[in-house]
């Protein structure tokens, strides 16, 4: 690895977000040697996730440096929020001229794709979301992670961690992303093994899809929305 | 799952803490119905995590109601301060009494075996530290989640997903369990497979030992002044 290159790495947080998405993420980054991880949004108040645990940003979008990377996460109805919110599309519009890396896990690919940042990209998205990037001009790929060019999206929620190793090989090399896979013990045992569509019961499948039928809905409506915007379209 | 039943579940924070061994087990903890998270510590001020995320207590030990489940998590020199920190073990002691499970992520299970509460039980930390258990009185145990009467322990940092999970199988049924697994996606692929010091290299094992020395000499002694306060000893 190169000790001396320092590496500037935004991850996005918003309200209602899923907040592992991002905590796992920056917990990998943050052993990078000479990274500096900023936490973003909009202003320097609290940020309230949807599990109600509480993020205090580092750094406003305003005040944003350009980024080596940018990392976009999901979440809740505040995800679809997101992906029709002004400030934060053309935050990422912005960023995303210059950056190294486009990059977002689980339903977070949603509001790059609603930035017309996915347009021509293999991507991916939260099992539930995924199709939707479609929508937006993007290849789906059912893989954990997908890399296309400067574009890497990560699937659902826990997907973040598998993601972020993967994107310190590409920064600083495998021996960087392998001492932080074993610091951090990334050995996991999942204990049911149903943590995919394919894995798990067809019945426990259409049950988490009716439950979050409201929120698939929403997202697929603004997915349409957005790409009714794009210039191309 | 019984959707009646309400649970309490006292997540503690500290300064310098990993905060992935208590994001992942809180991002899992809030997708329990009825289930309160409470995110534990001495005042309401932000609490600064070693990789920098800053995130909000939401209750103060002195207003802690008594808990269903406790749970604390490790760190860096900040888990050494708290092993010696009388105010954090007489409030991990005080709700052990009565609390229905005593668990601990990563190194946290060293802060609760400074409180006396491993003493006899079989426990897991952080692969570079779970020897030092045995100091303070505990049987360590090589494996991921370590379940022992009402003491449940998870290894390294990101073992407390796994840990989170098997606690709401406990608390809640399989069913539950199940469904935060797939719907977390947590179907993860470590991209290097070299999470666990079997797995690694030697090399790797002992580079990542030598930069953690300090931090394992300071564990060490905690370890040692702590058990030589037991009244047992």
């Amino acid at each position: 690895m190169n000790e001396q290159q320092k590496y500037i790495i935004g991850l996005v947080i918003y309200p209602d977000m899923f907040h592992l998405d991002i905590t796992g993420p920056h917990q990998v980054f943050s052993q990078i040697p000479n990274a500096e991880v900023l936490l973003l949004w909009k202003s320097l108040e609290p940020v309230v996730s949807s599990g109600g645990l509480t993020i205090l940003p580092n750094t406003t979008f305003a005040d944003c440096p350009q980024l080596d990377v940018l990392c976009v996460p999901g979440g809740g109805f505040g995800t679809v929020e997101m992906m029709q919110d002004e400030q934060m599309l053309t935050f990422l519009q912005l960023q995303a001229q210059t950056a190294k890396y486009i990059t977002a896990v689980c339903t977070g690919s949603l509001i790059l794709g609603a930035a017309g940042l996915l347009q021509g990209y293999k991507a991916t998205s939260h099992w539930a979301f995924r199709e939707q990037l479609q929508l937006m001009g993007a290849q789906v790929i059912t893989e954990r992670v997908v890399s296309d060019r400067n574009r890497i999206t990560g699937g659902g929620v826990t997907a973040g961690i598998d993601f972020a190793l993967q994107v310190v090989a590409i920064l600083c090399g495998e021996d960087t992303a392998k001492f932080i896979e074993l610091l951090l013990e990334y050995n996991p045992a999942p204990p049911f093994g149903v943590g995919s569509p394919e894995k798990a019961s067809t019945e426990l499948v259409q049950t988490m899809k009716k439950m979050a039928a409201p929120l698939i809905e929403a997202s697929h409506a603004a997915s349409k929305k957005a790409a009714s915007k794009f210039p191309s379209s």
